[in-house]
């Protein structure tokens, strides 16, 4: 499988970030979680002069073969629906985009549907829909590295424009399901706490998941690796993402994470390279259950608690200004020497 | 004292509000916060069509007589260097007004500077300072009157030119001390619940500030009102912001409440006239000590929870992008019917 060589940051600036921002005008740590976000900026830029440039958020899209097991509220053809809807405008990403003046991209990574030219949906398709991964896996190994790639070759064109922080989003019906697979193969955490209500299912239906996935979990005959279980159980939408998270690591990228779905993919993304999570900002933490677990198994702290549970990226792009912030104090705050303020701790 | 005539929001409408935004194209509640964001705001505005206009954050400050018995780690002098140094821009809350487009008005209630002329500040100032509360009143009623109304009127001034989003914001070292009394004043919530480190206190300076509020708890001889509350404990500057809030209440704006001193504020006001609290949003919750109880008593969800403990109504302003997007949400997503997507719930 293709390797990212992602560079782990120097720590050599960090002390030079940390005297710049206790000697910002206030009192020392007062502007808390702004505080630690400017250092983790600092650190991936290699800079104390932080800057971001032309946020994206590239939304994959895919149908997966898992819903025929009565796993998701929301029938297969929303994914396509909803897709056609983001193109146009007027969904929630769009708004949050338009606020935030992110380049939304869209990217067919697998939907069940031919999609008509000239939408500016970016064809990755690598086929309509995965298998159905009660009874086998979801994808090949070698389908799993293509949609890897080609995620990583859609950040290869959002980079070239002069971006340099992106967001992940998802559209695929029956996704959660995939994303508490991974979760549970990755984190260990029994299944039952790895299951959610998705878009919506009542109590009945979150047992049934829970059955599908346990006897899924049991037929599984696959090697344990890291790439086994992506490919099993995973969704070509967040592999795509998976590639498309390592390699903006690796083009020194700042990664703003979004909900519970995008949480397993760089979940996922750390056991092909641990070194991705160094470029991570974790935008939102949900009420899918299940989300507050993995994000404790990052060691991940996100910014915002705002009960949001719409997927396509929204969680990150609404935590963007708060990014914004931490950059702006960094660069924009005065410091004690230059302005005659009494430091007063 | 001056009464204020503040409407309740009518609720009839709040059945089109809710059906509005549950037909709007994403899962039944998936917005989470922003979703009860949009519905408050909708209320306050009496509309489906809210809209956000010229926010402004005012900033009052003033200095306070129980500074001298050492509660606060930053000396009186940094009430006007901070002040001073907000006018030229520079400080914490500067760059956040910057980024969200915030008017910010300066307004001296009560500093212990004479401050020059042409710096934009606008002269409230009751007077030099409040007494000491630890032997009587920090201020006499007539005081405490007028500092409401002087609020009330630079609130007028802000409506005026089309505002109708408003944060306060406060700088006055010693001012978390005043917040605590009113705090436990107004909810009998015990003095040592209702006090943290302010600026930095550390764990002796928090039991000496514990001591000398209880003593002043114990030399208080008012008559138990609201009005002998607010103008035996309060600093100007929180006084002004009391009038303020109730001023823009009456006027149908929506208010921006910042952290533990604004919120401490609020409680005060709404001690005044509880409908203020039909169009307040809480911004932060902060790490002051207390500040979680004190919101607890209001009935308070705040939208962020960044550790921010620098007053200036930056928790405020910061979280104005989250209210901006539920805003947004409700004016520009489209709803289910018109854009031939299945409702999934």
């Amino acid at each position: 499988m293709h390797t990212f060589n992602i560079k782990k940051p120097s720590r050599e600036i960090e002390p030079a970030i940390l005297e710049k921002i206790d000697f910002l005008t206030k009192p020392k740590g007062s502007l808390g979680k702004l505080e630690s976000l400017a250092a983790k900026i600092c650190l991936i830029q290699q800079t104390l002069e932080p800057k971001l440039s032309k946020p994206h958020n590239i939304l994959f899209a895919a149908d997966h073969g898992i819903i025929a097991e009565g796993v998701s509220v929301s029938p297969k053809e929303v994914t396509w629906q909803q897709l056609s809807h983001f193109s146009h405008g007027g969904a929630g990403i769009n708004f949050l985009c338009n606020q935030h003046g992110f380049k939304l991209v869209l990217v067919d990574a697998g939907v069940d549907y031919d999609i008509p030219a000239g939408r500016g949906i970016i064809d990755c398709k690598i086929r309509k829909s995965t298998d159905n991964f009660l009874h086998g896996p979801a994808m090949t190994l070698e389908e799993c590295e293509l949609a890897i790639a080609r995620g990583a070759s859609v950040v290869d064109q959002v980079h070239a424009t002069g971006c340099n922080v992106v967001s992940f989003g998802e559209m695929g019906s029956g996704n959660t399901s995939s994303s508490s697979m991974w979760m549970h193969a990755f984190t260990g955490i029994p299944l039952a706490e790895c299951i959610g209500a998705g878009a919506g299912l009542d109590k009945p239906g979150v047992a049934h998941k829970l059955d599908v996935l346990t006897r899924a979990w049991e037929n599984y005959t696959g090697d344990d690796s890291a790439e086994s279980y992506i490919a099993w159980f995973g969704g070509f939408e967040m592999v795509m993402a998976v590639g498309g998270m390592l390699r903006a690591a690796e083009l020194g990228m700042t990664i703003l994470v979004d909900g519970f779905i995008m949480t397993a993919c760089i979940l996922a993304a750390s056991k092909l390279n641990p070194d991705v999570l160094e470029y991570a900002v974790f935008g939102h933490q949900g009420d899918e259950s299940g989300h507050k677990l993995m994000l404790q198994a990052l060691n991940a702290d996100p910014i915002l608690h705002l009960g949001l549970r719409l997927g396509e990226g929204s969680g990150a792009v609404c935590a963007y200004p708060i990014l914004e912030s931490a950059v702006r104090m960094i660069n924009e705050m005065d410091n004690f020497q230059s302005v005659g303020v009494t430091k007063y701790f």
